[in-house]
């Protein structure tokens, strides 16, 4: 079994570009951390690339994936761990190449520019949850496997497809297709049936979703605002309009 | 109008202090940051201790605050700050003292040991925007006056009281009192009527609400999984019970 002592090491300082948007799709592989991702990817028959553990963490490892292991001293895991407190077992995996659709049968999220990695995970772990079909991630939205986004997801990443792509583009292929808005010219969200053949867009943290998919909707819906707060947050915005349609 | 220069400031050291739990005990203040949460508090008319500003901002500082403003240089501000970018404005408020009603009327959010602080604080903002009477901060719980909290909130604290207190000893007092549970012991939350004076209990991101408090609800409600996610986020899934009771 390969040992890696420095920090210095080739295959280290390749992994640390991993971090980055620009490392991940040059390599089309990312990282997950900790022993339950880890967990989850093996129950989901993922395939790992290479798993990274300290001495302690080995025996945690599924012997099925020896062949794969790289055994790092607790400096090297600090060196590689993006977490505070070091998770002790580390897998890169490749990402998978979703290629979207051409008809959308079900039901669908649509992120236009949703830019907090923990919001997009939340909102991906939550469509998992509410048995949706896909979460697409559009132009301005943060990369899906940044290492915050990853932690949010909590594996739900194993289980839905995440795909990428321009939502101008895709608006047409879908039966109903709501909008988010805050102003009173749209729709309250409990007006519209429901249905299965859905696609929700949330949009940007700061400005919500963009005017001109706004207009390319069947309906935008609001989420009735009773007491002072000027808007929701977007992934509990997006938890309430997906188990609306459960 | 006083003007700090140097990090060194007795007022500086006695501000930083705040930033920890302790400090915000002793002193019973807490600090909110930028323009944005500077205006809420102006608008929902809360006192104001001191507010800092630098030489740029000094311009968006409301004039019936004047008397208040210390002037201090950048570098001090980014001394002060608690984000990456500081954001040039930084107020010192008291923190209300709420006690507890005698008996609850109305919708409450219990949280029982949520210690997440972009957790309760978007559980906050949702129930402030839900039209709920009030967030209940158990033991166990973060601190709601924890500067990433009040990040969260976005000014909710200004607009619905935030109590602090022993959840199982006022358990007694709602009319309908809800605990969350994923087994399948409790209630799928759609069959328990949409009623007005309700609370709903919260639990820890990774254990729940605690057994002893599960046992003395009146039910404990599920918010059914659909596809293969553990669990949700705890604010989603309080967002999603919320919006039902609305």
């Amino acid at each position: 079994m390969e040992k890696i002592t420095s920090a210095k090491n080739q295959k280290i300082k390749q992994w640390k570009k991993l971090q980055t948007s620009k490392g991940r799709r040059e390599t089309n592989q990312y990282v997950i951390e900790g022993e339950h991702l880890y967990l989850e990817a093996v129950k989901s028959a993922m395939i790992l690339d290479t798993v990274v553990v300290t001495e302690k963490f080995l025996s945690k490892v599924n012997p099925a994936h020896l062949e794969q292991v790289i055994l790092v001293t607790d400096d090297v895991m600090h060196t590689l761990s993006q977490t505070e407190t070091s998770q002790g077992i580390f897998c890169i995996l490749e990402i998978p190449e979703q290629r979207l659709p051409k008809t959308f049968n079900g039901k669908f999220v649509l992120l236009d520019g949703v830019q907090d990695p923990g919001n997009a995970g939340t909102i991906v772990r939550t469509a998992d949850a509410a048995g949706f079909d896909g979460v697409i991630f559009g132009e301005g939205s943060v990369d899906p496997y940044n290492d915050k986004v990853v932690r949010s997801m909590q594996g739900s990443q194993f289980h839905i497809p995440i795909y990428r792509g321009n939502i101008r583009d895709m608006m047409g292929e879908f039966e109903y297709i709501y909008g988010t808005a805050l102003d009173k010219n749209a729709k309250d969200y409990r007006e519209v049936p429901q249905t299965d053949n859905i696609a929700v867009i949330l949009g940007n943290e700061g400005n919500g979703v963009s005017s001109e998919v706004l207009e390319a909707t069947t309906h935008n819906l609001y989420i009735p605002i009773i007491g002072k707060a000027e808007s929701l947050n977007v992934a509990i915005a997006g938890g309430i309009l997906m188990y609306y349609f459960v």
